[in-house]
């Protein structure tokens, strides 16, 4: 059951939050030892919430749009009276945060429930979801394979039917990855739309905060209530659209580049669109984040490295090593990537990409095919999210309607131009094109 | 003979500017083999511009406020026809340049008449003016000791009288040290308040443009000038000034606190202003000038080392390999240094500070004392100047009335407050507390 169809038997009372609330708990407790989405269940607070929700429906008072619709919360946000994490031991000592971070507090208003805070990469450095700490988080469809990263714990509890609705961030990918694996809604919103306040850095230049739904209408709402602005009206037939070539039309496993072919095939689709130099713009986004996770991290790695999870520490300290010169550069070639990215929607009003090569790899073997080689997936997975992350645009991810494991695609809009990603999927998920991938009880 | 006297003299037809352009080029035949301030006498070009002045001047059309007045080049700036060395000669077998730099252009269009190039440290990266290919240039009050640098040439050349007006940069006090060296006006305007196109950049977040004068009043009449805009009336009398104290009042050699003394006696300053770590502004300015720079210059470095000056070539060597993340923190350090010095100007109009420690060091011996030590001229003739280059806050370079060896104070104002500056500049200069040292024929 979606966000909006629970809010509704919720604020009909038809269903009271406290039992939903219930329900998702036991979910949890049943299902997760074997899928690691979950760190930490909210269980006293979700369940008081609930009952002021289910309170508030018995008063008269509508409690709001997500009325009793529980969410997880990628442990980089803060939660009032947690400490937050961000993946990591480093931080465990730090004092509880004492508020909600911006985004936690903006779906609490519209009557929403955190449920759980969810597992990710060690200070979100990653697209595995493999944490030293709190191990490594399965894919509910298939619990042999990777969920993807960083955000894989927000992306697996939707997939598995924890809650239809979490929040996660996505630097170089980590939204859209792990959306595409696990076979769920994602947001790469436009970079600065939504708050960040309260949520725990990795790269200033290019962090953003977004959701995962488990519909296309709930993807709708969510993104209402996280800009605080309504989505203008679009005409989702008029769109036109174009599939990004080069680049983004090599490496594809043989089920990805079928999906898309069909995918493109039932939509007329036949402009393609070549952006220029996206192996550069890979690597400037690559040595940005490099530069300036590490520099965050350089005075705490001075007296705590050991604290750190092994790979994360070697990556951060690896980047605090760049010299200068190479993040300037980067950041030249940055603002020209942005301006050719411009250039290409001069020929569409979205441009559609696949989101990873292919579906999730197995946890025993993490590798994927790139250039012909068999290379590590941790690094890999972000070929095709890690340069449009670049230029800043929003990006949705949408899970294709496809046999076998999920597929997602990346379809790219213009700076501020979410109304028409979310009117494209909604029509998309209409059509029977697209579908998010949750388990049945 | 200053530059407002010059052209009036020329608008009026008292003197031709034919006259004065080959006084002033014979002045420097005679005198620049034991100065070396000029690299290239534009003598063909400034001919035929000052007859075409005095043609106009026939004709009865006022050719500009500049009339026929002569102006040195730091030999960074575009002149149409030449090639831009910017002291180096890497830079050597570039295209000429096919027209002249905005600064150039707006003197140009005023009248005025360039009448040479000067010499620098090669790509501006030094106090001294001391260049491997294009020798030293020597302080006019005494040939036995440096003019101070980047824009040594510029300064010296209108301390001795080749011309009153004179273009340089200014990125870490590359105007204000030879100013106070050689006894000349001097202005770091706010920074990217005058335009820097067809000038060679040294470091994008740090560079100005400004200009050298040999009166207060030409100052004013420049500063109009190059940035287009008029100054506003300002009353002198009225200007709240404070001394800058800590830092700024540490290591001054006796001439230079015996003047700064009696100035600030003169004008009754008894408030003292302390600016908030000012060693780390000066270190963040260390840093993101030699990071920068040697971005800059990476590339050709790799191609073309041994074209460089050994001793540029090193210190840009070594800012090519600067770590970004104390890039970053200079950058972070900036912007609270910036609020600091903002807060500062809540208890004064002007701040006053020292420019150089003391007067000019000798070439044979290129010492001066800080911290009770004696250290090399050539990094710590900016003591007083770099940290201020930080905030891109406007300074004029005061020549103090003195006896002996010229000494220069700076004068400090909030961005954009030229007006102040200049205003009293004009009042001091009155009053007999500060005058330029050209040399007399």
């Amino acid at each position: 059951m979606n966000a909006l169809e629970l809010a509704r038997a919720i604020r009909t009372g038809e269903r009271r939050a406290v039992g939903v609330i219930e329900t998702c708990l036991d979910r949890v407790t049943r299902r997760d030892a074997g899928i690691n989405a979950v760190t930490r269940l909210l269980a006293q607070r979700a369940l008081d919430q609930a009952r002021h929700v289910d309170a508030r429906v018995a008063e008269g008072i509508d409690p709001g749009p997500l009325a009793g619709v529980p969410f997880g919360i990628k442990d980089l946000f803060d939660v009032e009276g947690l400490v937050t994490t961000a993946g990591s031991r480093v931080l465990a000592d730090r004092p509880v945060a004492d508020c909600d971070a911006a985004l936690v507090s903006r779906l609490v208003e519209a009557g929403a429930i955190p449920l759980a805070t969810t597992n990710m990469d060690e200070f979100a450095y990653g697209f595995a979801t493999d944490n030293a700490h709190y191990g490594l988080t399965r894919n509910p469809h298939d619990p042999s394979r990777l969920a993807g990263g960083s955000s894989g714990g927000s992306a697996a509890g939707v997939a598995a039917g924890y809650f239809p609705l979490s929040l996660g961030s996505d630097t170089n990918g980590s939204i859209r990855v792990p959306a595409s694996l696990c076979g769920v809604w994602g947001l790469r919103p436009t970079q600065n739309l939504f708050p960040t306040e309260g949520s725990f850095p990795f790269v200033a230049s290019l962090d953003t905060v977004g959701p995962f739904a488990s519909s296309a209408a709930d993807l709708r709402v969510v993104t209402e209530i996280l800009s605080g602005q309504a989505l203008g009206a679009v005409e989702a037939g008029s769109l036109k659209l174009a599939r990004l070539g080069g680049w983004f039309d090599t490496d594809l496993s043989d089920p990805m580049a079928a999906a898309l072919n069909n995918f493109c095939r039932a939509l007329s689709i036949t402009q393609e669109v070549a952006l220029p130099h996206v192996d550069a713009a890979r690597a400037a986004a690559f040595v940005i984040s490099a530069s300036e996770g590490g520099a965050l991290h350089l005075q705490t790695l001075r007296s705590h490295a050991s604290l750190y999870d092994p790979a994360v520490r070697d990556r951060l300290l690896a980047g605090a090593l760049v010299p200068a010169p190479h993040v300037f550069q980067a950041h030249k070639l940055r603002r020209w990537f942005r301006a050719a990215m411009h250039e290409a929607f001069a020929q569409a009003d979205i441009l559609v990409a696949p989101a990873v090569v292919g579906e999730a790899p197995p946890i025993d073997a993490p590798m994927i095919m790139v250039g012909g080689r068999s290379v590590p997936a941790r690094a890999n997975l972000g070929l095709y999210t890690q340069p449009l992350t670049l230029a800043g645009f929003p990006v949705l991810t949408l899970p294709l309607a496809v046999e076998g494991l999920p597929l997602g695609l990346q379809l790219v809009a213009q700076p501020g131009r979410e109304d028409r990603l979310v009117a494209l999927g909604e029509t998309l998920e209409r059509a029977g094109l697209a579908r998010a991938r949750i388990l049945e009880d």
